[in-house]
């Protein structure tokens, strides 16, 4: 049998506590199947003595986290305090400039700081993981940087955030609006008190940049992600893509494309037959386009305590088996810059919803602004109010508002715009138009 | 750059042929990911001149299989030939003998033979990776031998053959029968002339074998395997399952009871909102639920020349960066005996169609021999048939079949088939009864 393998473990919060739970309740299996022991030789936390539920007292206690980091007596540093400066990023450091792997599910020091830590770590050789910073359980990062070595990836998608899932998926079930959902899901503590990190969609953008790098092989590109967050979706729009046979999904996208990398973060109509529509609640999932495997669909816990900690194991484990990797696949001499391709060149089909005057020509003038930008029309839905019975041939009062839901044929997002700008200069619209891209799977 | 790493590949078949492609499309990127090259040096199949769409003219020529195995040359033999003996297992075990590492696509072999073959490989301390031989190009065997590794795995599952996969559902989209829709699929390419192999539940049954020695660290036991296909299903069971809320597939799963491990291979039913019941076609899927990841989903291509070329390909990767394991993670002298859990004690939901005779009493004597069994029922459906208008008050001519169908609360496998042996005892129905298992997601 080698040698234990010798971790520091910093920050013992829900993931800090899960993986010494993982790591004690699988002991003998870890044993066995990587032929050393993991051992905990040192912690540290904000607070020493807080009630975590499991004993920390048999390991010993380093009050700061960058003193941890360059412990003669570990081997890999364990990051889980989170945030992308401060102690987390000096700790980092510090324990890759000491020759220390590090393991870390700290996706905003990665998307900030990723490419200069992870030239750090190639310069040491020592390891740079980071699975359980995105879509936490589901072993994406080992699938790109491992599992599909040999396919040129195409794109790569998914639902990374599980509050806005949860949000989503509930405001479906339910036919409720967004703010009530999202009141209840902070008092059942699925939502932060300030939730704007998650539905503003940039939790979400974290994780996508660091998919991108490793999929496409650039620097990342954090600052050049379109973000969209789900505060604006009703319930109207969840009812409208029902009957149209599709749900609503926040998605982060990056794709490759001739004239650079899209990378965007909104809400996405995605056919309600497909197996990324049925992944709901705080579930999260990864979809990876290559060019020899076709579609792959990765589907499970995105967050929590165990399975955060199961990614976390997963990093220590290729460690202690002597696996070290250019943390983002390909080593960062070699990293191709980032060129972003422009939103307005986006190809796709468009959901649209429009408030509309309910009066004689409107329907006319909305279809002929739309010809202008050659969008053509796959469908278009106007329902009758319900307080017109069929028959009667009753008339809207003057001022009466109706909705109108268009569904496009593939167009340009430049072509939408200027499309719904004209809508809206005509003045036949009572609310900005809502617009929704619809994701081809 | 280290020193090329060198192949020698026997089968040219579609696999062969598309991990060829994948090599040399994606050399330039394999060299940079890896640091070193992946090098074809030599090549052995049955016809030499046979047209594969593909240039092998520039790689060696070794006509027999075995002799290129122990090829001084090589560093890793590709076995691509298939069968569970004869060449194939010929050619592997010299490979290892002779210390070269083993990638291989063959489930067969590895069902029958891979703990053998495991041990041979620990024993020189070489690879024997097998990524390709289960679900095609999902990274089901890295995700359990790495990414899962901090997990007591529970249950292990999934869609594992396209051929069955894609019968079911052209049968529920086209509403047409199993022969007819087999017959079209033996036309088009996506079944054997000789299906039996495949829609028998076999080639599932292979599969799961070897996911479940890696799952739960036991020897294989493909013999102790429960095997039912999918010839049995008929238009009506697919109807009443969606009406239910239900889809069928087949499905392979092996399951931790305190018994032991319960291994089979059915059609089931899944609730059809679920991801898994969205996976339709020739797609295959793997579900395992560990005790921290929680429930983890991979779906992807099982099958076809490009896709299991990127599992190859995935396999041969982990090679050139010198990851060397266990086959099936426990190494085999830990592995533990097989303990067979009797289906008998089998716990969950069943469905049940029966044909009866539409007399006075039919459903109360069917209803009571299911009470006997303590089994209880959560839906009953009987469909008025379809000559009886409502309201004529019409009854049935002596004689006239109905169909029934139920859906029981959780029970044992025993007690469903007592219950129905005393049904059938009782001449109720006029046809074998059909019961298909509903798998709990």
């Amino acid at each position: 049998m080698s040698q234990p393998l010798k971790l520091g473990i910093a920050g013992l919060g829900t993931v800090g506590t899960g993986l010494i739970q993982t790591l004690t309740t699988h002991a003998e299996r870890l044993r066995t199947t990587l032929g050393r022991d993991i051992q905990i030789v040192a912690v540290s936390a904000r607070s020493q003595g807080k009630n975590r539920g499991i004993d920390i007292g048999r390991y010993r206690w380093v009050a700061d986290a960058v003193q941890l980091a360059t412990d003669p007596e570990i081997n890999v540093f364990v990051e889980l305090i989170g945030g992308e400066d401060g102690v987390a990023a000096e700790a980092v450091e510090a324990a890759l400039k000491a020759g220390k792997h590090v393991v870390t599910a700290n996706k905003a020091l990665l998307a900030k700081h990723g490419i200069r830590l992870a030239q750090l770590a190639e310069e040491r050789g020592v390891a740079l993981n980071f699975e359980a910073a995105v879509a936490g359980g589901i072993p994406v990062i080992k699938t790109i940087r491992e599992a599909l070595l040999g396919n040129e990836i195409k794109r790569v998608y998914g639902i990374l955030n599980g509050t806005c899932n949860y949000i989503l998926t509930t405001m479906e079930k339910e036919g409720r609006p967004f703010a009530e959902v999202l009141k209840e899901a902070q008092e059942r503590g699925y939502a932060e008190a300030d939730p704007t990190f998650d539905i503003g969609g940039f939790d979400t953008a974290h994780k996508l940049s660091i998919l991108t790098s490793l999929a496409f092989g650039t620097e990342l590109a954090f600052e050049d992600i379109h973000i969209e967050g789900i505060q604006h979706i009703t319930p109207a729009d969840i009812e409208a893509a029902d009957d149209l046979g599709y749900r609503i999904k926040l998605l982060g996208v990056a794709l490759r494309t001739p004239s650079g990398i899209e990378q965007r973060v909104h809400p996405a109509m995605v056919p309600k037959h497909s197996a990324i529509a049925e992944v709901s609640g705080v579930t999260n999932c990864v979809a990876i386009d290559g060019d020899f495997v076709g579609d792959l669909l990765l589907v499970g816990a995105g967050a929590g305590s165990k399975a955060t900690a199961s990614a976390v194991a997963s990093d220590i484990g290729d460690i202690a088996r002597g696996l070290v990797l250019p943390p983002f696949l390909t080593p960062t001499s070699q990293l191709r810059p980032y060129t972003r391709a422009m939103l307005d060149r986006h190809q796709g089909a468009y959901y649209v919803r429009l408030t509309v005057y309910d009066r004689p020509g409107t329907m006319a003038a909305i279809a002929s602004r739309m010809a202008e930008q050659d969008v053509s029309l796959e469908s278009i839905v106007q329902r009758r109010p319900r307080w017109a019975l069929p028959g009667t041939g009753a008339r809207p009062a003057p001022g009466t508002l109706t909705p109108v839901v268009l569904i496009t044929h593939e167009t340009t997002e430049e072509a939408m715009r200027k499309a719904l700008a004209a809508i809206e200069r005509d003045g036949k619209v009572a609310e900005p138009p809502q617009m929704i891209r619809i994701e081809k799977l």
